[in-house]
């Protein structure tokens, strides 16, 4: 395999790598002439990067695949997303920004109906509105048992997620829900010893919510699904040797990045000024940086082509700070693309752009979707992008003589 | 695998190819904007070939990863450099340009140093000077074991290259290197009765050798580790139905290609002219033709810019000497990038040239790196070249109807 083999080649170093992340970065055009974000976009310090840069396009997955902010990043911190799959419960925990952490046991619950016998008649309790649904959470939020912190996370309608903290937990679990109506739910087993305390747990934690819902028809009841921990993924540590930090100001991308052994940077505020006054900081600090920003793919989800542009140019204003601490290499793309014609991620591959003094430019002057696809990183799988950004930092070592 | 398959479709012919390699022929301009080496070189034969040619860029073995010469020429040669390993042994022979044969049994030695009670006490003799190793490497020369022939090749500092060549040898054996200090150097022993015979020779070598570096303290004895022979791999004939030569001049690209099956063809002198003559002499005797050409990647490697762009004007100037032989298919480009500011191997994917009545053309008119990562063939793993290649030479079936 491509990454054992990548991993034995790396050499440590004393170089800089920053790796800058627009969420949902790539876009269209309205028209079919017209400029994508990125295109209608006043980017000069992008533009001026670019023209010292290798340029290609970033592939998430494959051809035609949309990935969620969980894939397409682990795809650029260099893991195959499908070999490394986050289970159901740490995806609805990473899908509402949750801040899980490598030893949480997450699972998917929902709000669901029982009759008076018990016998489940609706799996979803009518598809709850979403403003109810959080009043229910809050309330559920007081249960507590003893050794264990308890998360719960509205995600939409009758969903939330169910999040686990503490020593000694583990994750080979039955489920709750019998996926079926006429039926009761399910008691939860554990499947091996080292998951009997927290089947113990959550039947428990079930037992008090069934109480606390009892009058509380139609959503009188939850279920849970899909229990499981973040898999276990060799570190940036150990694969490259990079000692990283993680700027990010949503949680999901905080997990994903614990998740890969990045030191979670703090932030003093919400804002991309705040989180590039949080690189400065921590400059001297780390070898490698991952700076996520948000509002691109917000925008862009929410249909709003001009935000998505605004906000890119926000992004282009900030890009010189991190210019000025004279970083070795700087990696710009996104983890998938958002067209806001589209409102939604897509498959279209995304722009990316490797700066180095060696990376071999490509004469281009701009920073854009269809520059992109003239320049000489061609086709890149984002899960190799770290590889070559290693390699123009100095930090691989030759195979065979 | 896609070798296999490959294998099976390729079909006989009477079309020729010649593969043209300028070792480490990808550069890097000095200055962002600026030109390469092969973009600074006067090159009006490779343009107008490039003109009537399919461009692109090859990538020896993946994104980020510089290769040495031997897993280079592997992979141009269309295997594998991963499924395809080459032992320590062979890699230290080859490496010091060693001329290896199939057969020859190759292991990495170092001069180290033994106390009074024969315990080792330093692996690498103080880390000998070169000037030094280069001396006693000649005086154990003079060992002769019958029915073998004993190769020694002066690496660098305390490490040397030995090689066995002679019938029934067998490299299925431990190591005289026990890897710590503190206790003796380990005596040989065969894995396998094939290889009994082979351990007594090493043993002897090795007795042999103590006592003449008996009075040569700090380098009084030798150790030998990572004996192998080269891979046995399916060769140009059985894999592509070619009859295949090797035009080089250097020691290690004779040995990969004789790996590969080709034969070595005589070359009356070492300049590249000489080798046109050779292959204007082997024409009509040959399908393929592999031509070597070393003094780009050494001018490279040195951080001779100048250099570099004058070996490509003086391939330039040789290449018509091809030409006029009417080849039916044309590969040029190189095993790796050597760019003369890196004075090294490089990751950068290398320009590539395959010309053929049928290669649809791309319309580029001159020779280049950028040029290059506009061409058609996009990004080629160098492994596929050859199935290209053959492609153009109508020596692959369709497959399925």
């Amino acid at each position: 395999m491509f990454d054992d083999f990548f991993r034995k080649q790396t050499v440590p170093g004393k170089t800089k790598i920053a790796m800058l992340i627009l969420d949902g970065l790539g876009g269209l055009p309205p028209e079919p002439d017209g400029k994508t974000e990125l295109e209608a976009a006043n980017t000069p310090n992008l533009d001026a990067l670019a023209g010292k840069s290798a340029l290609g396009l970033s592939v998430p997955l494959g051809p035609g695949i949309a990935v969620g902010s969980g894939p397409g990043h682990l795809a650029l911190f260099g893991y195959d997303p499908l070999e490394c799959e986050i289970g159901r419960g740490p995806l609805e925990a990473l899908g509402v920004d949750f801040d899980l952490h490598p030893n949480d046991v997450a699972a998917r619950g929902n709000f669901c109906t029982l009759d008076e016998n018990g016998i489940l008649t609706d799996r979803r309790a009518g598809r709850l509105a979403t403003e109810k649904s959080k009043i229910l959470i809050e309330n559920l939020k007081k249960i507590k048992i003893d050794g264990v912190e308890i998360f719960l996370e509205s995600v939409k309608e009758h969903r939330f997620a169910f999040i686990l903290r503490g020593p000694d937990l583990g994750s080979s679990l039955t489920e709750t829900d019998p996926l079926i109506t006429g039926t009761s739910p399910l008691k939860l087993k554990s499947l091996n010893a080292g998951s009997e305390r927290t089947a113990e747990i959550v039947n428990q934690f079930v037992m008090q919510a069934q109480n606390m819902l009892f009058n509380n028809y139609p959503a009188n009841m939850v279920l849970l699904r899909g229990f499981a921990k973040l898999p276990i993924v060799p570190t940036f540590s150990e694969m490259y040797k990079l000692k990283a930090g993680c700027i990010a100001v949503n949680g999901m991308y905080r997990g994903v990045s614990r998740l890969a052994g990045m030191d979670i940077l703090k932030v003093d505020g919400i804002t991309l000024a705040d989180e590039f006054t949080s690189l400065e900081k921590n400059w001297s600090e780390y070898d490698f940086f991952y700076l996520h920003f948000k509002k691109t793919d917000t925008c862009g989800e929410n249909g709003d082509f001009e935000g998505k542009v605004h906000a890119i140019e926000e992004f282009d204003g900030q890009l010189p700070r991190l210019l000025n601490l004279n970083p070795d290499v700087v990696i710009v793309t996104g983890d998938h693309s958002s067209p806001a014609i589209l409102r939604a991620h897509s498959w279209h591959p995304v722009p990316l752009l490797i700066y180095s003094k060696y990376c071999r430019t490509d004469a281009i002057h701009t920073f854009g979707e269809r520059a992109c696809a003239k320049g000489s990183l061609g086709h890149l799988p984002a899960k190799y992008i770290i590889a070559v950004a290693l390699a123009n930092a100095g930090r691989v070592a030759k195979y065979g003589a």
